[in-house]
């Protein structure tokens, strides 16, 4: 049986955010998010690193033409929140903490509806060089 | 006559920034910053890099110990501006546009007075790694 | 039971190739491969990280000597392909689209048979910094 | 059944160490060690990441706070390396060769201990960016 | 009197090339050139980094829109060099030798006539990671 | 008048060392040099990049051979540094304190032997991505 091979694509987008609870008061947000919780928000350059996984196809060689998994991720992803202020402007982010696991995750939720079903994907997102996440995990 | 070592010291810092003029109407400020002009703010993560000039010391063959050039720009730049919203923050850019251009002449005027005078210093800062400036210029 | 390492060595190469699939006309291997199909060829620096996997030799404490790993990837991939055209200077890939997966899957196969079939190994290939891929996979 | 997340932090620190089985006479771990076997040492940038697995909370979105993660790393592990000699200086290293397959083995036992035992771990050290190393592998 | 700032950014290209002296026989070019004398072609991955050094505009606190910069550089050199023989496909290199020098004084000459000439400009063109050039050069 | 070209060439190699003054006690060593004065040395990867400033020849379109330049830093550089222990294995540093301006002026008086004198030289060492140095300086 063949075995599989994993693309991946990398893109960046650069976003305003605040980590917060509603659901505490200020002083334990405070204690809890430090520095990261600043009400006036601070931001991050983030790369994002899309993986797809499947058996290339016998008349292209690709699992997945990375031109249209990089516009995927465009119109998908970078069009919604490159340049933008994840707490006030994106609706995905109304009732979630913004941190890099719960973007991450909305990340894969979006993009798993747009990429064919047959092919796995996962997304690392990296909030900066030494602070990155990766979702779903398997170890 | 012995020549001069230049010696570099990297950090970083994280913060939100908007480009607006307020002397320009809202249409006038969206054509010329574009995205960039977002009411709400983004992000970066900005890398700092201070370049400073001097004959190394008979002593101790340093120009200037990098723990201490590390130690000034922690309390002096990074205290200050990471994890901050340079526009609702920070006195440094009230009635500044935080443009890169204009963060690197801020950051620089702040060493100049933190650094011996017999040393000349520059000041390279990255917005992103596709985008990054540097002053003053000595072509 | 002792558990497994994985070590890692990176090596380089540069190669001219072009995507093409001679089933079919000019127009199709157009439309599906796009600026990668210029009949005169186009080029990379690709970078390859081979994956090794086992338990550490108790008397060295290497899984395997990194310097071997090199030695090997250096006289077997580096020598075929550096300065290459990939579709024209290389057997491995008369009648194979030397799309990134495929090279590595080429990479693989030869690899497989230089190192000591107890370990376990893997291909990742980078084709630019936004592009790579990884196999075999397992998810 | 909510999907795990991995976490990721990266540390550095700079050491010097030997590669020699004391076991074997001068002759034979010149010849297996060769460069690394220099009686006096040389040394290394080693750069460290480790990946942390698990649910994030519902209250925070953290599946572990990356700067209680950095505290836990600079404390137990960078304190204890960092401008160190591993053979000399490190009791951990007392009869065990500072390879990095077991600097990452021993970096993993202290880290273990430390982090909440729910939680699965794994680590990732960079001798040079060509050589690395990671532990426990899970192919 | 106010001193002046670089700005810089950063573009990409793939192309193939041969270095090649048609004045000289075959042995002749093969000794000087070694593998990049390939007469099948070979590639890179080209990093450009544009430096523009001007003094910032008093309204938008921009030496040069980087976003403008950004765009000069796609329509005129990576348009023209991307996924490019730059021998067989690019009349700029009929008759030159495709060096990373003479590439990146291509290059300056092409973008010198596209910005404005009260800037002066620099190029920085990487052929590898280890192997680039700049021009013009001042000391 | 035709401008001059800059070409770099990056090469690496591994080195313990000790920043020590013998003439200074124990205690003031400690002081000035700190985590640094470690007697049984710590170490780095050390990135080094040369710069060579000239007109490219006419034939060739070299300012130099890169691969001739890479031998020379190779046979020169990294034969004499690499695994080696700055302070005990090498002549250059008996009596002289391996900071990295030294490191680096040291490397410049070698090379400046090496090469073609009507090309002028300068030298940047990096010993971590944070700390770097150049030399000569011209601002």
């Amino acid at each position: 049986m063949q075995q599989k091979v994993a693309v991946y694509r990398k893109e960046s987008f650069n976003a305003a955010h605040r980590l917060n609870n509603p659901l505490w008061d200020e002083e334990k947000n405070k204690i809890v998010f430090g520095k990261c919780n600043n009400p006036h928000y601070h931001g991050h350059n983030y790369d994002l690193i899309v993986k797809v996984i499947g058996i290339p196809d016998s008349q292209t060689g690709f699992v997945m033409d990375l031109k249209e998994l990089s516009d995927i991720i465009q119109n998908n992803i970078v069009e919604k929140f490159d340049h933008r202020n994840l707490n006030e402007d994106c609706i995905e982010f109304k009732g979630l903490n913004p941190t890099a696991e719960n973007i991450a995750i909305v990340i894969y939720n979006i993009l798993k509806e747009k990429i064919n079903p047959s092919l796995d994907i996962q997304v690392r997102l990296y909030e900066t060089d030494r602070n990155f996440v990766e979702y779903p995990h398997h170890i």
